[in-house]
């Protein structure tokens, strides 16, 4: 049995449950590609979120992308995350969430990307998502690889459970 | 079905699987605490492991830790570790690992413990796991809160497939 989310997850609560959908990424250095992708977010009753999504390339239908982290409610508007890609890259990000009719909107910002010492460079990640209902969609930009911060990311997932 | 394991992940196939067992921790500043433990190391085909855990508190039955990451296979005995806790601590690690009779013995370092604003300090995070058959033992020393890299954590976990 699911324990009840915590109270500080109150305004995170849209976000919980199973996601699948479909999404488009492009930057200066690669091949616009397309992908499918679950998206897991989960809590255990305490005030943080657990997050984890892994991607497959439409041209492929090979494994493509993958990560991990967790959502922390630090005020009831304001949260915190730290976030793993197996690329050996990390998030570190402060951020916002803001109710919305039958949802919310997020908006999460790096103040830190650390990476291991064989990483590509990242120097900027921002993510917004928003829910309305059982429609999630999202965005992120990205700095990285010498090229400025910019759009690379935009998906829309339709709630599984 | 799942696909064959990369060949840079020859080293780590012993990690593969699901892990359940228990473990104990302890340090200068909590009261000793004892733990049932879930762990999971999976892979999609590329060289990297998935790794996720999830604890329960044997004294409150309460969920107590979870951590999520990603082991990098980088040359044949060396591997990076990139992990993150609900807390708001990163381990960015490097390390290695080496075959031993039916199983491995791996190594971590921290070389950044980096963190939300909220979060308390970790200053150092060592890990050492060895699988020896359906057995996995690991050890976590960890540097905190003002105090010296010290051991924290031993666990014994057995294979649940």
């Amino acid at each position: 049995m699911d324990p009840f989310p915590h109270p500080d997850l109150a305004m995170l609560v849209p976000l919980l449950g199973t996601w699948a959908g479909e999404g488009e990424g492009r930057y200066p250095t690669i091949e616009p590609f397309r992908y499918r992708e679950q998206a897991w977010f989960t809590h255990v009753g305490k005030p943080f979120v657990a997050y984890r999504h892994g991607t497959v390339n439409l041209a492929t239908d090979q494994p493509a992308h993958a990560e991990s982290g967790y959502l922390r409610a630090i005020a009831p508007a304001q949260i915190e995350l730290v976030l793993v890609h197996p690329t050996g890259i990390v998030e570190v990000s402060e951020g916002e969430v803001n109710a919305q009719p039958d949802g919310l909107a997020l908006h999460l910002m790096t103040i830190a990307v650390p990476r291991t010492p064989t990483a590509k460079e990242v120097t900027s990640v921002e993510r917004r998502i928003t829910v309305t209902g059982d429609t999630l969609r999202y965005q992120v930009s990205m700095g990285a690889v010498g090229q400025p911060h910019q759009h690379h990311l935009a998906a829309e997932l339709h709630r599984r459970d």
